[in-house]
């Protein structure tokens, strides 16, 4: 195994293969161990400082601390020795400097590169230093939201564009509105709070008509820029929106060319750039992303840098990036065990494959990040629910699990009633040193902030600690309630305590999030930057699509090959039985 | 067991214990038969006529397909089999005739009576006809409703009423702001869709400031009326935010009596009208709910009625209790094997407690139920995530899936990868043959909302039937990537198919999963209706409160008897390092 190179891990299913990482020493170790750690309850090791001490890590006052995790200083060293195993180290290297580590696409997995600075290091793909684009693409989002801010750059009729459309679905969509909602309360880094809040950015994701009337049905067409975003400019739902949004400017407008050249933008790849102008967009309206550019990892460039700063303006943005860069750079090079990705990359393998632990909830308490636990889950459930290996085999252990999660307090009073009490199912706890938004009513005892914060270090000791039916009895609780009342712990939950709501720290939960997943893939063998789970899908909904207008257009019947099922659903769809309606 | 009576069932845990579901003959034959059904392949049934004709059911045109459920007729009979025994029909029974089921806090439980038609034969609470009781703040909601609607009662300023802010968390929000997402583009039971546009009505949940400025920042206190929802009237999170949205009111308008008593209502037990009106809400803006109203059960009480009614008018609120309504009489009267609910609550236990599935996402191909399956989650997991039976023995069975979702076609572009290719996850899509929203775009194939349903019919069939190596090399697929675009298939799903999103049909889906969840909870002998698995937070967090409150005032230092975990972060929090500030 220490003879393969590094590209070899990546080669492709038709070479002789290296033997599954279940089968390593590394991992049957961690296999028996976990036998143990079944064995230890939280309540009995969280009062052991040291213990406490050693596991947690710092970077930039972004303060991890899994103590509450059901590993000791000895689960910790397995996972390390697994994750040289896995040459854990070289695949981030190889990942950063653009090897093609996303070998079932024969892509670079370059999101770090567009975090990167003006000056840094060449990083070439193909023979293009992508550092050079980066940036060219960054001062042309730069440009032209400073001109549609200023009022330089207006619609077709003269008037302000005020609003902002984005046109994504996915991955160009998730991460952008993670974004903009948690910067929509952050006036640190804002310009100008009036300018921002002059500006309305909506999102128009899905394909349900009913959505299309939700973003639009308010907004003047004379003061609207529509963004479409897709890196082929041929996702279905996307295109349909995009055409629906086109309309909505003819119809508003008129049909001449300049309406959509003032009123639509496109985020899309170089090698769609024949496709965009077909549409209508012109070529410098085109802010291009790459292949080696994920969707699901696509915030940091122009698919969030557009939108977002034509609704906040370049800096906001600009800060945003600097808090991902330094991520990255401390993912590269901080050890194992100070490196915050890697730490809760390794806890995630831990708790799915060791533990068994088939799901995960991400906690953040800050309204600020109510949109996080949906992009979270689209990043870890897209790149990690896979079923075979990166080199071909059906893996056959427990990997991907299923993420969810609401902000704090929120859920406190929706699932947490089975976090206490049903199955286990770790939990990540993200609070702030300060808010956004400082609120302490008169009379109140705490602020705000402080109450909402009392939750965020609350919570995580008892789903640890738990409580007994001796602490019961002491507290005089009625016979027949206790096994009721009863909490076993045990539950594990990490704690990320940051500074700061603001676009800083925002970037460094994107990048720890995205990478945190990476690690994840490495250890688990897998390509976390494909997705070929989503075509089988696309494909049947083609099909259904085309019998549909050929059943109405009266040029084919409904059912050649379906199964009866489908046939029996489709036939109620578009043959509507006037007594199915009779209760509408 | 059959010569105990109902009430036994229910009773609280001193005497002598029935035994374990699990050791029933109906359990074991049901363990048996699932690895049967491990073997089979939904491949090779879906084709097969009369199974997919058994396997649905339909009410009022809403129509069930379980079809894609790895079930057989034998598994049906399975587990009609372990309903009888688990008396299945009497317990819904017992609940619906105001039995105190939920032992526990021995209280009714009777979300079905606040869909009681006024002239319903009588349903008495301890001495209480309750169908009275409802029907009495019904009319008080629909004559105060429409006070504010017309204009006669107004601010203390003499302003219009049109901005809604309901303070509520968990049960007192997630539903109705699902209610309100899937009204606020219905047109076909609006009154006077013009004045629905006037009122905006906003939720204030979490407790964090940042909530509070989201809510408030651009509201006119003059043209507020503020809703405060809670039970009790002492839910932490939503007193201090009631507290801060009084504070906001006297800010604008001075302290006088009027301002709280023409701009503040309350929705809350009648033994909290003390407190409401210490708060300085008279008592004629109290509308109560009762004990036997349980929070994530309470939509369809004042606490939907009030904030719903007053942006949307009774009319409509009154639509969707009439759909909920018919679903309560369906779910009492039908046979097991037609009843909807109960079909989808013993599929539920199937998936779980046979089939080893610990997750269940729900997936509404429509954007105006975009929030459903943040209520259903709360609704499932705080019902059904417990660890002991009603009788208190420790549950050794699988139980309380996690339930998250996302509306789709938003999802496909999200988790779906996982769903196609990673650990198995039961999915439940919903459909609509009639959209709210007609659009078909000049020049397209097929109108938007056929393009969304044609995902819908699609999605199903990818999950159910995969695809093979064959069917790939068929297709030309190069080798390498065979193993990468293999779908193994054979994942179970439901479709429910209904006539049109509307506040009737809405009432429906409701009321569905209501039921759906006593039936899971009925079947698995648990209290689906207590929640003590939310105390101990609560209880820890007051703890820090008062730590964080004696700190900074000087009178107590923060780690007596605080783990050093606890006691680390909290000292992060208390005692800012400016070091940790430098990067902001």
């Amino acid at each position: 195994m220490e003879m393969e190179s590094i590209r070899d891990t990546y080669s492709l299913g038709l070479k002789p293969q290296p033997k599954s990482v279940t089968a390593t020493a590394e991992w049957r170790r961690l296999k028996v161990h976990a036998r143990h750690i079944a064995k230890m309850h939280l309540r009995d090791v969280l009062g052991v400082a040291s213990r406490c001490e050693a596991l947690s890590a710092e970077f930039e006052g972004s303060f991890l601390d899994y103590s509450r995790m059901q590993v000791t200083q000895r689960t910790m060293d397995l996972l390390y020795a697994l994750a040289r195993r896995q040459r854990l180290r070289e695949k981030i290297a190889a990942m950063c400097r653009g090897d093609k580590v996303n070998v079932t696409e024969g892509r670079a997995v370059l999101h770090t590169a567009l975090r990167s600075a003006p000056d840094d290091a060449p990083i070439v793909v193909d023979g293009v230093n992508v550092v050079e684009d980066v940036h060219e693409v960054l001062r042309k989002v730069k440009a032209f939201s400073e001109a549609v801010r200023s009022g330089e750059q207006r619609g077709a009729t003269g008037r302000l564009l005020r609003n902002i459309v984005a046109v994504g679905i996915g991955g160009s969509y998730l991460g952008p509105e993670f974004v903009h909602e948690a910067f929509s309360t952050e006036q640190q880094h804002a310009v100008d709070q009036d300018l921002n809040d002059f500006y309305r950015l909506r999102f128009l994701s899905n394909v349900d008509p009913v959505d299309v009337r939700r973003t639009l049905y308010d907004l003047d067409p004379q003061e609207t820029i529509v963004i479409v975003i897709s890196k082929t400019f041929t996702t279905a739902e996307t295109m349909l929106n995009a055409r629906t949004a086109r309309q909505w400017l003819w119809d508003a407008m008129g049909k001449d060319p300049s309406v959509v050249a003032r009123h639509m933008a496109a985020c899309a790849s170089s090698s769609a750039a024949a496709r965009v102008q077909n549409f209508g967009i012109p070529p410098e309206h085109l802010f291009e992303f790459w292949d080696w550019v994920g969707g699901r990892y696509s915030v940091c460039s122009s698919v969030g840098a557009l939108p977002l700063s034509l609704k906040y303006g370049y800096g906001m943005f600009d800060r945003f990036l600097a808090g991902a860069r330094a991520v990255d750079i401390h993912f590269q090079h901080a050890p194992l065990d100070r490196n915050l990705p890697v730490l809760m990359g390794l806890l995630g393998v831990w708790n799915m494959s060791f533990m068994g632990y088939k799901t995960r909830t991400i906690l953040p308490y800050a309204e600020a990040l109510l949109k996080l636990p949906a992009h979270i889950q689209q990043l870890a459930m897209e790149s990690n629910g896979k079923r075979v290996t990166v080199t071909g085999e059906v893996v056959d252990y427990d990997i991907g699990p299923v993420d969810f999660g609401e902000p704090g307090t929120n859920g406190q009073h929706s699932f947490f009633q089975l976090l206490h009490m049903g199955q286990v199912c770790p939990a990540e706890f993200i609070g702030f040193i300060e808010s956004q938004h400082h609120l302490h009513v008169e009379g109140e005892v705490v602020a705000s902030h402080d109450e909402l914060m009392a939750n965020f270090f609350a919570q995580p000791d008892a789903l640890a600690l738990g409580n007994t039916r001796e602490q019961l009895v002491a507290e005089g609780c009625p016979p027949e309630l206790i096994p009721h009342r009863t909490f076993a712990g045990n539950r594990p939950s990490l704690s990320l305590l940051m500074p700061k709501v603001n676009a800083y720290y925002l970037g460094q939960i994107l990048a720890l999030y995205e990478h945190r997943t990476a690690v994840e893939g490495f250890m688990w063998n897998i390509n976390s930057f494909d997705q070929w789970g989503v075509e089988l899908g696309k494909k049947l909904a083609s099909d259904v699509r085309s019998r549909m207008h050929k059943f109405r257009s009266g040029k084919g019947t409904l059912s050649g090959g379906l199964n009866p099922s489908t046939h029996g659903l489709l036939k109620r769809y578009v043959i509507r039985d006037r007594d199915a309606f009779k209760h509408c």
